[in-house]
Formats: C-alpha cells, structure tokens, sequence
C-alpha cells in the first residue's frame, strides 16, 4: 500500500527540539515552560492520587473541572456555559482541536484558515479528506482582509479555523475583527473553530476576546483552550473545548472512541486549583514581564523584534543579518550560536520570502538572559 | 448541517456506570479495578512531578519507557523490538486503536473484525468513511471460522481488527488460529490490528500468543497494548502500539496531530516501575484467583457462568431466569438488584437473541462478595 497521508511530514518542533538537545542549545524553540509547576498543584495531584482516583474518569470530564471552567466563563465574560452540556475535558488542546475537525470535516469539504498558522490543522483536515484553503495574515501587523475571507468563502466550505492570540504572529483578533467575522458568517452554515490556547496571555491592557462573547460566533463555533499553557504544565496533556450542546454532542461521538476519557486524578487537582481565581488573573502581567525582559535585552542586537501582543511567543526579523532561508539560519543559530528558535515559514503552505523567527519567552529571567547574551554576539 | 456521524451512539460502559451510580450498585459493569494502585507506583510518579518532568514528552514517548517495553517483549517472547522505531506511547489504548485506524483506513475500504466486538472498533471505522464487515464468533466456545474470514475477505478488504484475549467472551486465540490467519493473509495487503490490551490476563497455565510471534503477522500488524490493564490504573490513560517502522510511522503522523504526546511524568514513572518484571508475570495468578472467586461464588445460583480464559470479564447466561431482552434485565439487575453488568448485544451490529450479561472482576473480594449475595438472590 502507499501512504494515504504522503504529504504529512514531521512537526517542526519535535525537530528544533531535538535538534536544541543535541547540540545544547538553549531551547527557544518549541513552546513550554523551563520552570517549575506550582507547588500547590502538583501536591494536590499527590492527594487525588494517593487518594484512589485512579480509574476512568467520565467521558466528557471530571464534573467538578467543568463546574470551575464554567465558573470561570462566568467571572471573565459574565457569560453562562453549562457544564454538563456545553465542556469537554481532552487529552489537550491538539486532540481537542483534532476531535472538533473529526466530528465534522468529510470528504470535500473546505477548511479555511490563516496563515501563518499552527501546523495541526492543515495535516488534521487532510487526515478527514478536507481542503484547506489558505489566507495569509496581512502585513507587519498580521491582519486579516476581510474581503478575502468573504471571497475564499464557497459552497463547500464547512469550516473556518481562528487563532486568537495567534501563534506564531503574536498578533491577537480585535473586537473589530470578531464582529467583521460574525457578519460574514450570518446566515451560513458555516462552524468555526477557534482555538483560544493562548486566552490568558493578552499585554498591554488590552482584554481577549473570546467568541463566546459573540453570540452568533458561539452558536457555531468549538471553542479550544489548554490547561498546558494556563498552568506552566505542557507535558500533563490536558485541555478542553466548549461547544453549544448540539456541537458538543457531535464532538463527544469522537471523542468517545479517540481517548475515551482522560486523567482522572489531574482533572481532579486542577478543579481544586483552579478555584483560586488568581490562577488566570496573574497570567497577563507574569509573561508580559518576560516578554519585555527578552525584547529590550535584544534591543541592542542586530534583531529587529517584532511587536507581541499575545502568546509566549514573539517574533524576530534578522534580514540584516543574513540571507540565509528560516530554516538554515535556525538551525546555525541552534548550531553554532546555542539558540534554538522555529523558523517561521513551517507556518505557511507556501514558503514566503521572510526572515523572520519565533521565540518562545516562557523561560526562566536566567535563560533568557543567557539567549540575550547569545544572540547579541550573532 | 446535518450529522456527520448520525449511527454513533453513546458508550454502553458510560451507560452502565451512570446507571450505577444513581442507583448505588455494585459496578460490575465498565471494566475497571475497584482497589488501589501499587504505592511503588504513585510514588515514583510524585517524584517525577516534583522533579519538574512537567513538560511535553518526545511526540512518540520517553525513551525509557519505550526501552522497557522492548525490553518486556524480549523477556516474554525473545523477540527484537526496536524501542526508538517500533514503539509509540498513547493517551491510552483506545488512542491507539483509533490512531491506528485513522493512519490507513480511506472512505470506501473495508475491514473485517470479529462479533461480540469492542464497542470502538466499528464507529472509528466509521469516521473515516471505511465499511465494517462483521463475522460472528461460533457456539459456545465464540470460535473463528476461518473458512468465512476467506470468504469476507475482498479487494477493498484494507484492515482485520482481531482482539486476543476477547473482550467481552474472554476467549483467547490459540497458536492454530494464529497461524491459519497467517496462512489467510500471506500474499495480501491487508493490515492487522491486534488489540491485546488484556495479553497479561491468561488463565489456567495458557500463555498469550501475541501476533508478534508470528513473522508474517507482525509485518503487517499494529499491536495496541494498555497499561490501565497492566497497574490498575485504567484513569491514568496510557497504553502505546508496536508496529513496524513502516507502519509506526504512518501512525505516527497521525498521532503527532491528534494529541502530539502523552503524560510526561506518568511515562517515566511507569518506565521506572516496569523494571520490576514481577509487575506482569504476578498478574495471570492475580486474576485468576478473583475469577474462581466469582465463578464458584455463582454456582449456587440461577446463572450459568461460561468459562473465562482470559481478559478480567465472565459471561453468565441467565436464560434460566428471566425473558427479557439483555438490555431490559441488565438494566433490572442494577435498579432492583444493586448489580450493574453489561448486555453482550452491545457488542453485536445486530441483536441477537441470546440472553448473556458480561461481568467485571477485576474487584476487591469484598465487592465480588456482595455481588455474589446479591446475584444468588435473584
Ligand atoms: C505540541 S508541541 C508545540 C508547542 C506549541 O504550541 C508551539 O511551540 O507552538
Ligand atoms: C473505555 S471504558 C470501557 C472499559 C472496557 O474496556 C470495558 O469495559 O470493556
């Protein structure tokens, strides 16, 4: 047999990161923290454990996590999610967001999304036979043309996939924006996937707006977040998505048969966790102040750093460093300079003529002041 | 839109579960263990959690927990598995069947699996456009007819899901079985998926015939295995597949876009445990000191109890007490009689008039003692 995915290759970050590994490097490149979790979370993992809550958890979730995820939809939005209906606790974000393309993408069907975007949601269309069709993100500031979104928009499209904060742009989606899309989609049957991880990483003041805050988005849409990046822990895999009840049920058909259901003692101790409000409050300033540290350190450098106005990630230009293309200049800087980063062309469908690299600044003060170093010396 | 998977319905295990928490019944229903994990275990997971393993793992697995499982398989079958190429960790063993399944089935392929089936098998089929051709296990003993595998066998036939030892008929495939399946399949294309999450569940001095002792079955075999099965710990959701390089590639470039990779520190603390080969070789005797216990425990009473050699379930048949439909009387038993099974049509695509309930007794002797009491009283 040949291979029915011959065009799906290997994620760009299990690369860089093997590739920081063996020569390392620091590792600014695939996003995860490099400090430790929260004391106080991994001992109430310890007490879900020890205390015998080690079998399968409910399909959809532990009821209590979803009770607090409600709670929270609640407190930020003053909107009302129900728990039972409307959350489903995933084995993170990605399966989550693979789970939502499965329970709806056939054959055919058209998948629009923008670039540059997360490298999941191309391959993951095409494993359910969908097409992608791709819209680049306009100009320095990442924006999105409004007017090729309605002209991309055909019979056949069944999905739209948002980004918001956006990774790797760092760009997020304005109030604007998100009525600009509501109008476009009014009276379409068009479901719209918006994948919100970053939802708790906003700078400057400015607030993240969520398609739940839109009525005629949230009616459609399978709404992804990740208690990975919400809690310093990438590596526990645990996510969820709220959908309306009839999406939720499509979803819970797949998720049923995809992972069954997912850690039962984690979900425990992050319901526990999370009643503490501060958890999600202290987000925005905590990276915000990483952030700041990473850009003004290589202020002083031959990197242009772009604006970040969301994520844990930004962005640097170094077109008047070299001429080399995004992928062999990561992997010298990873080589011979000790800094691993993610070209940004794995982003796009087409590669394009940037130089640009994504930074991932969830680190430690020490290890960015130790990339800070390095790079200046490029 | 309407529906994209409008004949997927809901778990008969979710079912079952809920029906036994409202109405406070013994669980014999779902498969699960009702007593506590190894300390050894929970442990060695505090200290990987408070090590700071709290970040994504490789996207196949910790290296050392894939060493370990090459390791089990030289140890039990004195075969080379290689850990780097051949192993891939999952969010559980049902992520591995569907994973599986998602790598290789296309709209319009046809795969053939045997009857009473695991209630996944057919639905992931179904979500990717593939045609289940089911063959009923015969008589008593639920055993293959080989003659009518050759005859479902077509040109579009891509995939055979086998399940050793049988969940729910707790029958296991001898040595002959395997080697006419071998014969069957010399010369075609097609893939086999071998679902042996219960391999360590053997009784009565038989041993597992894995098809990875079987040259010409491993080729073409993706063999999913579970360690909720394996520590007692059905919560934690871990499992992997051993494939060849071939085909653990194509899985794993599904994998890697459906949940990227699984618990990080759960992964080293298993690795670590699993070093201890007394883990698997203590279980055969484990379970089958609980399955007399059960079995003889229902002599006395109005069921039949069918023999069980392998997996942690029994079947009775309880033709000799009521009429009503397996559905109808389990759902009797757990309102009216505190003891919640499951109906074995749930494992058939169509109902068939047999009146078998499937029991669990991978419990504490406390729990199978109220259930015995509680059965002999019907
Ligand atoms: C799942 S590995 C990639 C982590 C991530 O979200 C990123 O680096 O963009
Ligand atoms: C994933 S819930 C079902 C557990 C199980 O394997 C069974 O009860 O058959």
């Amino acid at each position: 047999h040949d291979s029915k995915l011959p065009n799906i290759t290997w994620s760009i970050f299990s690369q860089m990161s093997a590739l920081a590994e063996q020569y390392q490097a620091i590792n600014l490149s695939q996003g995860f923290p490099n400090y430790p979790a929260s004391d106080r979370l991994v001992a109430l993992v310890e007490k879900y454990l020890r205390g015998g809550y080690n079998q399968y958890a409910p399909m959809a979730g532990v009821v209590a996590l979803r009770e607090v995820l409600a709670a929270k939809v609640q407190a930020l939005y003053q909107l009302n999610v129900d728990p039972l209906d409307e959350v489903t606790i995933t084995a993170g974000g990605t399966q989550a967001l693979f789970t939502a393309i499965a329970s709806i993408i056939q054959p055919g069907d058209e998948v629009i999304l923008f670039e540059p975007a997360y490298d999941s949601y191309s391959p993951s269309v095409e494993v359910f036979g969908g097409k992608v069709v791709p819209i680049r993100l306009r100009g320095p500031a990442f924006k999105i043309d409004w007017d090729q979104v309605r002209e991309a928009i055909s019979t056949r499209t069944k999905l739209i996939i948002i980004n918001n904060p956006n990774n790797p742009s760092a760009m997020i989606f304005s109030r604007a924006d998100l009525l600009e899309l509501e109008r476009l989609l009014a009276g379409t049957a068009i479901f719209l996937l918006s994948d919100e991880v970053y939802e708790h990483l906003v700078f400057d003041g400015e607030r993240h707006h969520s398609v739940l805050e839109f009525s005629h988005l949230r009616e459609r849409s399978f709404v992804v977040a990740s208690f990975g990046k919400l809690l310093h822990t990438t590596g526990w895999k645990l996510g969820y998505v709220i959908a309306p009840p009839r999406l939720s049920q499509e979803f819970r058909k797949v998720h049923q048969f995809n992972v069954f259901s997912v850690n039962t003692p984690m979900q425990h101790a992050i319901a526990e966790f999370l009643t503490d409000t501060d958890t999600y409050r202290s987000l925005p300033a905590f990276f915000q102040q990483k952030r700041d540290y990473l850009a003004s350190g290589l202020a002083m450098s031959r990197f242009r750093v772009l604006p970040s106005a969301g994520t844990y990630f930004l962005l640097i230009d170094y077109s008047g460093v070299s001429a080399l293309s995004e992928l062999e200049f990561a992997k010298k800087l990873t080589i011979e300079h000790g800094v691993a980063t993610i070209p940004v062309s794995s982003f796009y469908s087409i590669p394009l003529e940037q130089r640009l690299l994504r930074l991932c600044f969830a680190k430690s003060e020490d290890t960015l002041q130790q990339a800070i170093s390095a790079l200046a010396n490029v």
